[in-house]
C-alpha cells in the first residue's frame, strides 16, 4: 500500500508527493509573474486611467487534513483570474470513498493539484482554464486538462492552443492528444445547451502511470499552457471592443457558470465534500448576464 | 387508474385538469397584470427618462407532449420577471420513473403548474419566486411554494409575507403552515455556503389531497402570492439606492444562482430531462457579481 499520510515523508524532500507539491506552487508563482507581467505591458482601453494589477494571495485551511493557497488578481487584462493550490488528506466520507478508485477497502487519500481559472476583461482575449493533479489512495494516479473558453473564436488562436497541447502530449505518447482532446470535446460540453462551453482542449484522468513519469507529464501539461496562454492574450489584448461585444461576453460567461455548476466534477465534489466554497467558487466569473 | 391522456379530457371542462390549467393562466394573466401596472405607477430613480416595460409571451412545445408559455418582461422596476405556465405529458424515462411516486409501474403522467421568479432592479425592493403545481401518475398530487429574498431584510416585509402565506394555509390546516415553513427553511438553503437563500416563505410536495381540495389550496397559495408581493415591491420601488448597494446586490444574486444550478430540483430535473432550457433558466438573475 502507498504511504499516504503526509507528516510521514513531510521531511522528505526525495517524496513524490513533496516533489509534485513544491512543483505546483513553483508553477503557480511563475504563472502569476506572467500574468502580472501582461499586466504592466497592458496598453489598451483606459490604460492611462488604469493600474497594472497584482496577485492577492490568501491561504485556507482544511478540517480534515491539508489545505491550500489562493492567488487572485482583479487586474485590467484579467477582470479576474484565480490560481489555487491545494494540498489536502485525510479519509473519505464511506459515501465518497466508494466512488473513488482504491478507497473502497480503505478510505485515506493524499491529492495535491493546481487550479488555474482566467476571465480576461476584454471580448476579445479567451478566457482558459488549466488544472493538474495528483492523487493517491490505495491507487495513485493523474488528472487534469487544459482549455480555451474564446467569446469570439479565432482558428489562429485554436490551432495555436491546440497545437501546443498535442506537442506536450506526443512526447509521451502520440495516442494521448487524440484520446485526451476527445476525452476534453466529451467532458466540456453543456447537455442542455447542446453547445460546447469553448474551443476544446485536453482533459484526462485516472491516469495510473509510473511516478516519474506522470509527474513529468503533469509537468509538461503546466509547461505548455504557462508557453502558450500568455502569448494568446498579449495577441488581443490592446484591441478596442464594443459594448456589443461586452455584452456577448457577459451572456457567454453564464454558460461557463451553467458548466461548472451543473456538470463540472471538480466543482460539485469540492462543495459537496465540504471544500472552502471560496476557492471551489473562484472559477467563476466576476460579472455575468442572462438577459 | 387516474386517467392521463390529456386528449381525452381536453375538450371537458370540467376535469380537473382543465380547470388547472385555467387557473395557473388565469393567475398568470393578473400576475402579469399587476406587475406591469407597477411599472406604470413607478416614479424612482430614472423615472422620467424610462418607460414602463410590458411582458413579452413566448410559447415553446416539449417534443414528448404538450408545452408552455414564458411571459418575461425586463421593465424598469422589474430588471427580469418571468411567469412560465406549462403543462406538459408523456412517459417518463425508465430512470426517472423510478424516482417519481406512482410512476414505477406506468411510467405516464401529466403536469401542470406556473412558475414566478422576479428580479428586481433596485436593491431595496426583494427578489421572490413562487410556484405551484399538480402532478399525476397513477397516483396524483400538488407541491409548490413561495420565498422571498431581499438583498436587505427588513423585518416588516418578512412578518408581512409569511402572515399572508400563514392565513392562506391556516384555512386548511392550523398544521400545514409551519410544516411548510419548516419545510422552505430545510430547502432554500445553501449548504456549501452554509446560509439560507432568503428569509424563508413556504414549501410543500407530494401533497395527496383530493382533487377540490388541493386545488383549492393551489389557488389559495397563488391568490396570497398576488395579495402580498406587488405590495413589497410598491413599498421600496422609488427609494433612490447607492452603487454599494447595486454591488451587494449583484453579489446577493450570485447566490441564488449557485442555488438553482447547484440544488434547485425544478431546475435540475427541467435540464437533465430535456425541458426547454430557456424556460427553465429563466428563473437567473439578469446580471450577476462573482467579485
Amino acid at each position: 500500500m502507498t504511504e499516504r499520510s503526509e507528516t510521514r515523508s513531510a521531511g522528505d524532500p526525495a517524496d513524490g508527493r513533496v516533489r509534485i507539491r513544491g512543483w505546483f506552487e513553483s508553477l503557480r508563482d511563475r504563472l502569476c509573474e506572467a500574468f502580472e507581467a501582461l499586466e504592466r505591458c497592458y496598453a489598451g482601453p483606459d490604460a492611462a486611467a488604469s493600474k497594472p494589477g497584482c496577485f492577492v494571495r490568501k491561504a485556507w485551511q482544511r478540517p480534515g487534513g491539508g489545505g491550500g493557497v489562493m492567488a487572485i488578481m482583479r487586474g485590467r487584462v484579467f477582470e479576474k483570474v484565480g490560481v489555487n493550490v491545494s494540498t489536502v488528506w485525510g479519509e473519505f466520507s464511506p459515501e465518497f470513498a466508494r466512488q473513488i478508485p482504491g478507497a473502497e477497502e480503505d478510505p485515506r487519500f493524499w491529492a495535491s493539484g493546481i487550479s488555474l481559472v482566467a476571465h480576461p476583461r476584454s471580448p476579445r482575449v479567451p478566457p482558459a482554464h488549466m488544472n493538474t493533479r495528483h492523487i493517491r489512495t490505495t491507487r495513485a494516479w493523474f488528472g487534469g486538462g487544459a482549455d480555451l473558453n474564446p467569446i469570439y473564436p479565432l482558428e489562429e488562436d485554436t490551432r495555436d492552443f491546440h497545437d501546443r497541447l498535442r506537442r506536450a502530449c506526443d512526447a509521451f505518447d502520440p495516442e494521448w492528444y487524440p484520446r485526451f482532446k476527445k476525452w476534453a470535446d466529451e467532458y466540456f460540453f453543456i447537455p442542455h445547451r447542446n453547445e460546447p462551453r469553448g474551443v476544446g482542449g485536453i482533459f484526462y484522468d485516472y491516469l495510473e502511470e509510473e511516478f516519474e513519469r506522470g509527474f513529468a507529464f503533469t509537468r509538461a501539461v503546466g509547461e505548455a499552457f504557462l508557453d502558450i496562454y500568455p502569448g494568446l492574450v498579449a495577441r488581443r489584448m490592446n484591441d478596442p471592443w464594443s459594448d456589443a461585444e461586452r455584452a456577448h461576453q457577459l451572456e457567454r460567461r453564464g454558460r461557463y457558470v451553467e458548466f461548472n455548476l451543473l456538470y463540472d466534477r471538480g466543482t460539485r465534489f469540492g462543495l459537496m465534500t465540504g471544500g472552502n466554497p471560496e476557492a471551489v467558487l473562484m472559477s467563476l466569473p466576476p460579472l455575468v448576464a442572462w438577459p
